[in-house]
This record gives structure tokens, C-alpha cells and sequence, in this order.
């Protein structure tokens, strides 16, 4: 990614022919879609692409208007992600996952910490990524005269290749609990490794970070060790598993339109159906139904859960424990109803399209081999035991990183 | 029935303490929830019960207050009709059928007929019943001077045991068309036989109608024979469809009310679980939110086609075909999502309560019987055929008494 | 039951046609048949056909020949239950459980024992019924002069109405162990209570007994307290599983037969199929080929382990926790197969006969009620876990009274 | 492929280490595993590893002993190729379609044709390839002086790339019926593309052979136009379906032994789960239960089907339709579990073993996609229907390429 790019006002052909965010996302996601499949295969690093993003504008969406940005409400956001996600799940993931950092901002820091990291994201048209996976303590924050010493190694980093600033936690060992900091990408000490190789999403550039001595000043630090985290707080968490549902449901949708236009325009009805068509054959027909039954709740509680975010994300401070957790359980409700929605129709589909559809000139494993790792983010049991126990006696998910 | 009874005003036990229907029907249902159990093993008529609900006013719910109704929206009537449900799905039946054939007046009838017979069941207090099965061809119309003469029989005619006045379908033998028209239950030529004997839904007074001989004035034809549906006419097989998926939802929602407390109060944890107790026990927390995620989307998915049915509705004659068609799949998505729910909570409770459950004292297994039966108003494998073929290639239901 | 009938011969009508027991089982399955959905629905104790069953011979079926008994193998014991559970599963539940109780002879039992017990049992074609419920302690045993007294209730004692003797289990408190006996069921301080009221498997006889000061010579003990468990005498439990196995299996095969019949025989086209038949519709075809793939494989597999069964049960005390705990994963594969089919059949059958089916005339309810109470023995998630369990480490389910 | 490896001796590595076809075919299994992954990734032709097929001696398994074959039954054949699969599908399924070929000969060809071609095979080691998809009409044979004339292109042609000899199939226009034939592959007029290009099972050479003006002198035709198939030539589709169906099976044991291991050794315990390690988590117990209860019919009946293949195949041309139909339904219901078991395993063991088994050291997508390619050979919803409809009315399947 040049910093020609990188500074660019955005690119003319993509964003200013329209000011509304999901037409600007629709355009976005027919160039990506282009070479979605090729880059699938291919897997590594879409500079390009990244690139595309950036000149879209789009990197400024949810931030509010009083920085500089576009002041989207979280539906808005989500609904780009979706968009994206449709045509390129990996490019949707590390577009989701910077807004997840630019929540994080808005969650965790202070006033200042807000002006200072969400103006200059306007201003520097900057990308974020993630490098905040709290399961993996293998980086450590040491104590340091204005700050802190950051060094080890954190995985699944999400968007960290070709990102300009990073949100990171560490593990501060003096009182056993975990720091939120945010950090130029560049810098002497900071290693971003292009070494994310799973079998899907693969263009997420989630590999590893390694940090060695790296210097976080106190003016970085969004949550200091041994704060506790309050219920405005821990939205941070909702935000991320509303992005995974938006992407899981753009992939399903994807699908879903991937198996209805091959059915439609390439299939050939089975020779003992008796049909004019596969479009035409009543079993074809039916299983169609029953993966729409699955598309559309998700889609519709998904929407709704966007909406409930929205609200309790207006509420700042004031947001209570109840408020929070009965979002989480809508988020969960939203999130598992899309991971099956993803799971069932990139699986099913071939059913519908038979054994010419697996050509790689199509390439429609790769909504299987894209929502089969991203859904495993977080254990889909462990999710549908929370909304159980719910169900059970009201009790509200734990706030954590995952609920 | 009374006459007593029939002519009376509300009673002030069930309605005048709240002027809100819910809070009416949350009395109500709680009254019928005290002896449904025993009234489903009984079966028969519930003559007491259909009094309760007379006097309750909400006869008057949906017709519009110009008719001196209480003109409550159809989200409204329908959440009446769910609240019900919960206690007493065969009486919740029989009221919401109640409902249909005020609609059918409504969407069929001239501005004469409307006024004539919606305002007349609000000064009388009453009650309407089913005898309009399309199917059953078995009952005719012959012509007749001043209209028709009505001979043969009408099956699964709900609500019709007990009732005023009954919406009928005759086939018309001289255009091989169907008329629809209104009648007084009681009057010469009309027996309505007690002879419904499905396992389910015992209190529905669903059984055969016989016509002998019947006069039909040409004023009481809301739909003369030859005459075309319209898109507006057409809505009242949606109104069917969804005080259906009300009453599965409603079901639903009784039977895991009934799941979940017995699991809180009564059930033991199984010995080899080593959980403390059978709410604790991961693999049933697991089971429940299973479960729960069946309920919810049915939930979400019929109240927005309600609140669509209410938009078309009020559209009047300006509802175009695309409008209804779309309403269609709307109410199709809800069905069939309320039918799985009813349906798999209904059976699959029993995996939470276990063998002690089964006791006749419960009654749990009436949950299962009741929406076993009324699911098979029409095939759900159709509905999903329907679904399928509109993700295919957009196109609508065509419109008929089920769909 | 009349004296007369307890001590008489074969009925020539039943048993003496033929030699083979699956076709005296089938005669008898015929004959059942011609009333269950009568009986199903007036429950109570059935004590004209269990003069039938006796009549026929088959109470001593599973009797080695050296007692005088037919010698028949497990496989031919079970595919009976079978047999008769497709026509009548609550009288096939008590003549599986007849059978229970002689096993539990054969593997307790000293050789004394065996011969005195299994020898009357031919002599006198007595009928025994089950009051070894192990989760219920409510009955105790305090040591006597020659053996104990019995105190307390036995609940879910299938066949105790109406038997001769019974198998009985008590909590010695002294030792803090049950002992496991034998004694006659009409005697001073036996009370059987026909107070089973489950909406399922009515006639069953499976209510509670109550014992008051009851003497259990200690010639009777088949287990005495302390006494430890063999792999042989374990497989008792193994003999239970296997009984409910087939006679969910059983139901599974009546239902099924009874969908199809229906189908073909009354079911009409839906309207909107095209098809000139039900049979004929290819929904309808697919749904049956589902069916049908949940009970072929739960028939192949019940006979596997049947077979295993018998080939342990002839190694007597040979037989080693290994094979017993093999055999343990075998019965639990089967069991949960025929679980499942018997649910999902007698669920789903109704999919494709419709409305119409559902009349009282028929009673096919009766197929989902009766397994749906039966399954519940001990719960199926758990043998879900011990074959999870096994598959991932080899281990084997722990021996109890339900693994 | 060397001219050496096609005529050399099997490898003692591989083969004379053990007279025992399934310990060499564990042994083989083993040597492909270990590259199974990379090859996987790589796909293109597996030239080394088709050398070590054939150096194994195993090519000759299904030829009978005065062929000078090793005269194995077919179970023994099934077996060799699913535990082929296990370790790599692609490899399997060359393995297997050989042996089809060599079933066709048999159930097609003149005692002439089966000394001549088996014998050879046996002689010069040789691998058969298939060219015999019936959907694909654009081969044509054209009637020559003596034989005909092949011209055209014929898609799906498993293991055509570095076979010996192919069986073909081509239309003949003149009597509007299709030929079958054998020939050499390395001849003027045959070119075998490597132009296989499917997301699964990439090693399986199956692109498309194109013919122009190539020879097939009558000695080498099998069946010629016009010639009616009899119930013993039309078993090859069901020899071609128990091969898939072993495939599948192997496949799904692959996936969840890989699931097994990696959870026993390598899957960390979820956070929220209490659980000491993830194979101790309920669950994950559940889930492991719930897939064996896929794996195990799948596999009892693929056994079974296999049994009563080899029953008629040694009928030879005494075999009936009704048994080669009831044959048919065996193998259909073997077809769908297998199926089933395949895509649901390598679909759910993710759930199982989480976001860190994605990675491309491990390879496990590979299950799924091998899996899913294969499983589309014919549509899985025909062999259900079918199904269906034999339960409904006892009707076989028509014989054709596929049932």
C-alpha cells in the first residue's frame, strides 16, 4: 500500500458519485467481486484492495461527525459489512474489524483519547487493526517511567498487515490483569508476520504481531490495568460479534445468490426428475425454501440487534448491566441464527448445483471455506448454552470478550 | 349458550378492569388455563368457556369503531389471539376464527353489508363460526328466487357448534364457481353436528356442517358466484394464515413455559450429569437454548407480517397484487417458522422433563396434539415449495384459500 | 385375571397352529391389534389380553429348555417384542418385561434358584411384572430372621397389575446397598395400585406397589446387599435397554406402516401438487425415503446387538467387562437409532397423511404417545454422551441400571 | 508414469511384506497419508503415488483366480478402498474406479473378452481408466467396417490421466442407443487432458478424454447399440455405487479420526466451560456422539450392501431384476448414510476442534471439500425419493448409470 494511497482523498470513482454509504459499498463490492474468487486461491495480502477501501471513504463511516467522520449509525455500518461480505468476506472482515477498533476508542477512551485517535483517523484517512485477542497472554506489558514495555506475541491479529495503527492488549503480570493500548503500526519493535494460513478467510492478513520493547505511552493506554470494565465498556464485545453476524450473513447471502443464479442460468434438471428445468424440479425447489427459512431470521434478527446496539451505544455511560445484557443475548440469538444460516447454505447449495458447479472457475467452496473458519471465532455451544440458560431463569451472558 | 349470555353486556370480572386487550386476554387466558388441561381430555363443547370469552368484549376487537368496534390493529388481534393460545389453544381457535369471518365481511362485503353485520355483532354481542372450507365441494347453491338454496355438508367447520352466525362457501354448479355468504347458525335446515373427534384441538367445535333446503338471500352473498377475487379480497386467506401461526406460536410459547418451570420446580438432575441440579446441567441449558432459538425468530417473523397485514389492509382496494403477494411470502416465512417451533418444542420437551412428566396431572402432552392437528390445515412441505420457487425467481404465491 | 386362565393351557386358537414364534407373535400382534387404538384410548388394565399373551405360550419363551421353556435366542425374544409392539406397544412392554424379570433370574439367580423359579414359571405360565425401579429408595429392607422385610413404595413397576410375581429392589439401610429378590405379587402388605396415568403406554400396568411389612426369605434374594456386580450379572440392565430398543423400533415400523397405508390407500393429492395421487407427489416420496432412513438402520443395528447380546449371555460367567461394556456401546447405538425413528416417524407421519388423519377413528396419536412416554426411561442425551465418550477415548459406559 | 513402474513386479516394500490385501492396503494407506495433505493443495496428477498403487499388487484384487487374479469378494474390495480413502480419497477413488472397470468386463464381456482383457491386466499389471459418463452424449460411434469410430469428448473420466486402458461409452446415432467399449489409452486420436479442475478430490485425473477417429474394433466392445441390458450387466451401476459409497465412509472415518486426535491432543478446553480439557467437556462429548451416530449405520450398511453385492454377482446371469433391485435399495440406503456421514462430519468436526485446526499444516478442509465434490456424482434427493418410493409401494429403482 503506497502513502500516496494512503493520504488520498477518496478516489472519485468510487465514492463521490453517490454520498450514501450503502451505494458507495454496493460499487465497492462489485470491483472486489471481480476477483474475489482469483484472490481466494491466492490467498495473501490484497494491498490493492485494501486500497480500494480506503479511496472509498468508507474508513470513516462510524466515526461521529463531531471528529470529522460520516457519524453512520451502527445498522449503517453493519449493513456495508454485509454488503462486502457478500462478494469478499475477507475484505468485509478487515473493513468490520477497523470500526472495530475505531468502537474500541469511543468505548474505552478518554475524551482526548477520542478527539486525538478519531480526528487523526479522518484526517490521515488511517486503517486500523486488531491485535487484541485477550485468550492469548503471550504479550506482557511491563512497567515503564511514562507508559509501558509491550513484548511477546499475539495471534489471530486481524487487519494487522498493511494497518497503519493497532489496538493491542497485553498481559500486565504486577496485577494479573489484562491492558487496552493503541499504537502506530510502524515502528521500530513492532513485527506484523504475513503468516495467517488457514483455509478460509485468507486475505485477513490475521497472523501474527510480534513486539519487542515497544514503548506504550501512557497517553495510549485506552483501559490501564486493574480498571474494571463497566457496562459501556464491554459493549466493545458486542460490537465484534455483531460484525461476525453481519459477515457470516453477507457470506450466506453470497451463497444463497451464488446457487439461485447457477440453478437458474446453468443447471440442468436431473434426468429422472421429469422437470423442464432444475428451477422447474419440485425437490430443487423445496430445498431452496428451506435455505431461505434459515437466510431470512438471521437477516431479520440481525437488523434487530443492530438496532438495540445503536440505541445502548447512545446511551453512553448511562448504559446499565441489564440493558447490556439483554443486547448480548439478541447479539447471540442474531450470531448463532447466522453461523447456521452460513454453515447450512454454503454446504447445501451443492446439492442444488450439482457436480459441474465445483469447477474452480467458480469457486464456490469458498463461502464453506470462509465461514467454516470465521464462524469458529468463538464455540457456536457455548453460545446457544448462554441463550439456554437465559431462557432458563433470565440469567445475562458474562460479560467477556466473546459475550 | 345463553341467550342470557349472548345479548349480555361485558362482565365486569373480565373487562371492565382494564380497557387494554391484552390485559383482557392475559385475564382471560389465565382463566382458561385453570381447567384447560382437564377440558382437553374431556373434549366436547365448551359452552361456559365460549361465555367467558363473549363477555370478555373482545368479540368486538377488530371491528372497526365506526361499527362501534374497538378497532384494534391486526398486530393487536393477532397477539390476543397468541396470548390465548398460551393457556388454551382451542378456545384461542374459536376466537380467532371468530375474527376471520369479521374480516371476510370486511374484505368481501359491500359497504351495506358491512355496516349491517358488523354492527349488528357488536350490538348483540356476537359470536361468528366457520363453515367456508373451499375444498369441500359437498355443499351447493342452487338458484333461487331472491338468491340461493343451500343443500350438503361442510367439514372442518371451527367454531360453528355454538355459534350466531356462520361465514359458508357453496359451490355453484350452473358456473362451476364458489359463492360466499353469511347466515344465521340457527334456523331451520342448518344442523351443525358436535362431531369433531381429531386429537387435538378437542374444543374447537370443528365438525360438520349440514345444509338442507337452506335459503341464502342475495343481501347475505358477500361474494356472488363468477365474480374475481381481487388482491384485496385475496387477504383474507393471509388473515387465516396468520391467526394460525398465532396460535403454533402461541402453543409454542405454553409448552416451553411448561418445559422450562417443571425444569426449574420439579425436574431431578439425571444421576450420572454430576450437576446439582436440572437447570444446571449443561446438555439441557444446551437443549433450551436450542429450543429457544426455534421460538424466537418464529416470534420476530410474525409480528413484522402482522404489521404488514395492518399496512395492506388499510391500503383497502388499493392493495396491488404484488403488494399481496408479497404479504404472502411474508406470512409464509412466519408459518412455517411457528409450525417447526410448535411442532419441535412440543415433542422435544419431554427430553428436558423426563418420564415423571408424562403424568396425566401435567396434561404436557396436549401441547403436541394441539398443534399436530391444526399444522395440518395445509401442507408445510407447500409452503416451503412456495418459498423456494419465490428465492428462485421472485415470483408470488398464487392466491388461494391457503396461500 | 381369572385363576382359569392363569394355569391353562395354550390356547389352541393362538400357539398351537404353529410351532414358530413370530408367527404365534404374529397371530397374536393381529388379534392385539384389532383393539389397541380402543385401549390405548380407555387405558387401564388390559386383563383379557394378557390372558391372550399367556394363552399363547409365549411367557415361556426365554426359558432354557432344560426348565421346560422354548429356549428361544435373544434376536427371536426381541424381533416377538417387536412384532407385538407394531400392533399394541403397552401389552408388548409388559411382555418384554416378563422377560426382563427372567433374565434377571438367569443372572442373579443361584442355579437353585433358577431351576425353582424358571421351572414354576413354566409349570404355572406365570406372568411376572418389574418393581426394581434402582432411582427409586423409597422401598427398604431391614434384616428379619430368615431374610428381610420390605417396607415402602416402588414406583414405574410396569406389569405389576395383574402379575404373579415380581422382581423387587429395596435399600438395605444398614449397609447403605439394594438388594435385588423375587416374591409372589398377591400376598398380605403387596398392594399394586393401578394409579399409572401417563398420556402414553396406558396400559401398561406401570404404577405404584406399596409394601407393608413384607417377608423376603432369604431364599428368595437374588442379590444380596454388599454383594458386587459381575459383567454377567450387569448385562441385566443390557436385556432392559434391548426390550425398549425394539419396542420403540416396533412402534417405529406401526407407525410408518400406518403412514404408508393411509397414503396410499386415503390420502388425497394436494391441490396445488399437480400429482394424480399422494403416493404419486414427489414431496411426499421424499419425505417417506427420510422416514425410511431412520428406521432401516435402527432395525439393522437393534439386531446386531441382539445378536452380540445372546452371544454374551452364553458365556455366562465368563463374560468380561470388556465385552460387557462393548455390548453396553452396541445397545446404545441401537437405542438411540430406534429412539430417534420412533420419534421422528410418529412426528412427522402426519406431514403426509394430512388433516383427515388425524380423526379419533384412526387414534394414530397413539404411535407418538407411546413412544414419547416409553423414551423418557432415562434420558438419551446421556447415551449420546457415553458414545461421544467412547469414540474419543475408547472408554466404556460405566455398568448401571440404564448403561 | 515410467514404462517400468507399469510392468514391474510389485514392490516388496509395499507388497510382499503380506499376503493380506487390507494390511497392504493399510500399509499403502499409510505411505499416502503422509504427503496426502500437500498433494491435496498441489492437486494435478499423482503420477509417484499411482506407482505405488500399482507396484502394491492391489490392481489385481478383484480379478478372479483363473485370471490369475487374487479373486477377492467384494467386501474385501470395498474395504481396500475405504481404507484407501481415509488417508486420501483421490488416490482411493482411482483405486476404485480400476476395479469398476474390471466389473464391467466381467458383467459386459464375452468369456472371450474376460480371459483376454483380465488376463492382461494381470500380465502387464495395467490401470484401468474410466470414460463412461452416459450423461454426456458427445462421444459418438459411428459404424465402421469392422467396429466403429469414436469421435467427441467425454467429460468426468476418473483416472483417465496415466491409465493403461479405458472403458468408454458413445452414442450411436444410427440406432439412437449408447456403446460400451474398452481400448488403450496411448494411441493416435486419444488425448487425455489434465484438465480436472474441481475444488475436491483433485487428484482423481478426471477431466475429459477427447477421441478423434479413433478405432474400436468389435473384439472390444462390451455391449453393442441396441443390445438390452440384462439385471446382471446393469449391477455395474450398483459395483459404481458401493465404490462412492466406500469412498464417502472412508472419507467420513478420515474426518473423524483427525477430529478424535485433535481434540484428545491438541484442542484447548473453551474458557467458559469449567471443563479440565476439551475431551472432557459435555458438549463436546455430545457432539462426538452425535457424529458417531452417523459414522456407525453408515458403515453397517455400506457392509451389508457389499454382502449381498457379491451374493448375486456370483449369481452371474441367473440374478433377477427383483434382486437386483432389492439389491438397489440396500445400496441406495447405504449411499445416503455414507453421504450423510461424510458432509456432516467433515462439516461439524470444526465445531470440535476449533479456530486453530484452520490451519494449512493440518489440512482438515480437504475432508469436507473431497467429500463434497464426490457426494455430487449423483443428486443425493433421487436416491431418497427413491427410497421413498419403494417404502410406499415395494417399487424398485429403474436400472440406469446411476440407481
Amino acid at each position: 500500500m503506497s502513502t500516496a494511497l494512503r493520504t488520498a482523498a477518496p478516489d472519485p470513482a468510487l465514492s463521490t458519485s453517490s454520498k450514501d454509504p450503502l451505494k458507495v459499498a454496493a460499487d465497492l463490492a462489485r470491483r472486489l467481486g471481480d476477483t474475489a474468487n482469483a484472490r481466494d486461491q491466492a490467498g495473501g495480502h490484497a494491498a490493492q484492495e485494501r486500497g480500494w477501501i480506503r479511496a472509498s471513504g468508507l474508513l470513516t463511516l462510524s466515526i461521529p461527525a463531531e471528529f470529522g467522520g460520516q457519524g453512520a449509525d451502527w445498522p449503517t455500518v453493519l449493513q456495508v459489512v454485509r454488503i462486502l461480505a457478500r462478494a469478499d468476506s475477507a475484505l468485509a472482515h478487515i473493513f468490520g474489524f477497523h470500526h472495530l477498533q475505531l468502537a474500541g476508542i469511543r468505548l474505552y477512551g478518554s475524551a482526548q483519547q477520542q478527539r486525538r485517535f478519531l480526528t487523526q483517523t479522518v484526517e490521515q484517512n488511517l486503517f486500523w487493526g486488531n491485535a487484541l485477542n485477550p485468550l492469548d497472554r503471550r504479550t506482557t506489558a511491563g512497567d515503564a517511567d511514562d507508559g509501558y514495555t509491550l513484548d511477546g506475541i499475539k495471534s489471530f491479529s486481524s487487519g494487522s498487515v498493511g494497518s497503519d495503527w493497532l489496538t493491542v492488549s497485553a498481559w500486565h503480570e504486577a496485577t494479573g490483569t489484562a491492558l487496552i493500548g493503541v499504537l502506530p503500526t510502524r515502528q521500530p519493535g513492532v513485527e506484523v508476520h504475513a503468516d495467517w494460513d488457514a483455509f478460509g478467510q485468507k486475505q485477513t492478513d490475521s497472523g501474527n504481531v510480534h513486539f519487542s520493547g515497544v514503548a506504550l505511552p501512557a497517553t495510549q493506554v485506552l483501559q490501564a490495568p486493574r480498571v474494571s470494565a463497566t457496562p459501556q465498556s464491554t459493549l466493545r464485545s458486542q460490537v465484534a460479534q455483531l460484525i461476525m453476524t453481519n459477515l457470516y450473513l453477507g457470506i450466506a447471502e453470497g451463497a444463497f445468490e451464488a446457487a439461485r443464479a447457477y440453478t437458474v442460468d446453468e443447471a440442468r434438471p436431473w434426468f429422472a426428475s421429469g422437470a423442464p428445468s432444475a428451477a422447474a424440479d419440485p425437490l430443487v425447489q423445496h430445498r431452496f425454501g428451506q435455505l431461505w427459512l434459515k437466510l431470512r431470521p438471521a437477516a431479520v434478527l440481525a437488523d434487530h440487534a443492530a438496532r438495540e446496539l445503536e440505541r445502548l451505544f447512545r446511551l453512553g455511560p448511562d448504559v446499565t448491566a441489564r440493558q447490556r445484557g439483554e443486547l448480548a443475548i439478541a447479539v447471540a440469538e442474531a450470531k448463532v441464527l447466522a453461523h447456521t444460516a452460513g454453515i447450512d447454505i454454503s454446504n447445501q447449495m451443492f446439492e442444488l448445483t450439482g457436480a459441474r458447479s465445483t469447477s474452480a472457475r467458480y469457486g464456490y467452496d469458498r463461502f464453506w471455506r470462509n465461514v467454516r473458519v470465521h464462524t469458529l471465532h468463538d464455540p457456536v455451544d457455548y453460545k446457544i448454552r448462554d441463550l439456554g440458560r437465559h431462557a432458563l431463569d433470565g440469567s445475562l451472558p458474562e460479560p467477556t470478550a466473546y459475550s
